[in-house]
């Protein structure tokens, strides 16, 4: 069978791409990856049942640092990113040609799409169209997008918070952990946070109204900073850390409090994880630790989505989105997230509308 | 007011009992404790409203293991005994006077007594008398007591095992292990343990009916030894042990496994616990890990009780008890338990019904 490539009257355009160049140990860098030119076609090949879309706003997540990593002896639990292959993740892009019948040039949509200017999408039926056009398109990237719906199921799905009970957040600046803080506030929850610096801080206490918010930087004992904000004890924990801090978050639990594992940031870069000791608090404490990923929950959506809408509309959920513009700033901005400097949702704008 | 003591036809005799000397670091030795002997009278005062018991058999478990550190910074869930005092735990006696109404002289009773040849209870309301008549009353100590209620309650309130299932049980021939592992069959489940000799391993399979069990000090690699034994992965694990074993099992739990968090005795002669690295897999695997105390379900006891009873009238359970005789065995038998020397539940018997 011939494949009709780059025929008669088909337009070609430049498209740059962010290349992972190898696995990665450590933090990573950005020399860990490279910006290569190359070109892509605004017509899908006849019949071939795809999507070509002009990349709007890629996301950019924790959970991509463990897809960097070697295949790992165990199963993985998310597939390591071919070395030399472009990066792969969640997108906000326009139509550009379709040759799917659910989709059509023009319609805006979300999914898993590669960090470059413009990708052919072979699978068509994991993108979702985006139906609102008063919210910003990028915050189905972050409070209405998987973040947010991680935000929504870790806290009513695992944790079940009840009016008046102690919530605790760490990096709760973050993409997830500002909602989270937000719904809990919304639950009639007592709400603290910690973050990496005092701009977060002050964030969390101004903007997403949580009760209190804690720079961990400048505390030398985390025990004792949690004693200090939680004189009572913490009933829901929502982690997002790992290590020290889940150590230091154990010594403060109330009797049968629980804990949402999300994830565990402060281990992703290290080749062995830290050891958490206080693990026997557990039994004393009648404690419940569940870990959940977002994927299992797919079901909610609709029904968050109708929820997070009405908040955005009726101001009752603040969303910090931190933009950085142009392909070339992916790397830095992946970087960034193990160096604490976004500040919320970490978006990079990669194309014109 | 005057009180009466020692007055006339009142029969005193002779009482021997354990003093632990004073707060233990590391493995309790026999030297840490020492035998007394004192005098018991055998009338309660008058209007004391105590009983006075014979004890017949004490109850040696791992939990006292935790009431012999000196005073924990952060709050201790088991208060220390204070160094000089006579060691308490659960035992089974005979009441010899009593000035309590629920009680009188020939009961069989079950509660916490001290390790001595007679107590005075002084909250007699603490204490339950045994009904049963074909069933030896030292089984109160074990399976148609905390252990077995703390087995009954792990697996059913906290696991909720389906038939099929895999189950794993560290410390398998132990107290608790060996009646979770044949609640774990009568539910139809896979059931696998662990142990520290091979005669533990034998027992568990030819008495026990658990499908598999091994040697964990035969096996160089934990997490080979779980890969053998679970291909499939596991599905519920009951933890009894802590530490490596922790950090093995939860390298082949399966997608929403369940781990019953009973205790860790790997760790309770440490001074501080060893670390386990391996959490992040609580959020891969979406795993739920719950610690528990059976003082939390004393409620599910009558329940339980008739239960358990008929399984042992229809010979439906084994229960394996591992019995010393004499007083000056308890400090022997305590610290027997950190070295694996008991099979299956430790008994002491103090005296002659």
């Amino acid at each position: 069978m011939m494949e009709s490539v780059g025929g008669e009257g088909e337009e070609v355009v430049r498209n740059k791409q962010v290349i992972l160049k190898d696995y990665v140990s450590g933090i990573p860098k950005e020399t860990d990856f490279e910006i290569k030119t190359g070109e892509a076609r605004l017509k899908v090949e006849e019949g071939s049942g795809g999507v070509i879309v002009k990349n709007l706003y890629l996301s950019v997540d924790p959970y991509m640092r463990l897809r960097m990593r070697k295949p790992q002896p165990n199963p993985s639990y998310f597939s390591p990113f071919p070395p030399g292959s472009v990066m792969m993740g969640n997108g906000v892009g326009r139509v550009v040609d379709s040759g799917h019948p659910n989709y059509k040039k023009g319609d805006l949509v979300r999914g898993i799409t590669g960090w470059e200017e413009y990708s052919v999408i072979t699978a068509p039926e994991s993108l979702h169209k985006i139906q609102t056009t008063d919210i910003p398109p990028s915050f189905y990237l972050g409070i209405l997008g998987t973040p947010g719906l991680t935000a929504y199921v870790g806290l009513h799905e695992i944790c079940s918070p009840k009016e008046g009970e102690y919530v605790f957040i760490s990096a709760a600046s973050g993409a997830v952990g500002h909602i989270i803080g937000q719904l809990a506030k919304l639950k009639g929850c007592y709400v603290v946070g910690s973050a990496g610096s005092d701009e977060k801080v002050d964030l969390l206490k101004s903007k997403c109204g949580f009760d209190e918010a804690f720079n961990y930087n400048k505390e030398q004992d985390l025990d004792a900073a949690l004693k200090r904000y939680f004189p009572q004890g913490i009933d829901i924990y929502f982690e997002n850390v790992g290590g020290k801090m889940l150590d230091a978050v154990l010594l403060n639990m109330r009797l049968h409090g629980r804990i949402a594992v999300c994830g565990m940031i402060s281990q992703y870069n290290m080749d062995k994880p830290e050891g958490v000791k206080n693990l026997m608090l557990l039994v004393y404490k009648r404690l419940r630790m569940e870990g959940f990923m977002v994927s299992a929950y797919y079901d909610l959506y609709p029904k968050f989505l109708d929820e997070a809408i009405s908040y955005i509309r009726e101001g009752k959920i603040v969303y910090v989105e931190d933009t950085v513009e142009g392909l070339e700033s992916c790397p830095g901005a992946l970087a960034g997230l193990f160096e604490g400097r976004n500040v919320g949702k970490q978006v990079v704008r990669v194309g014109q509308d």
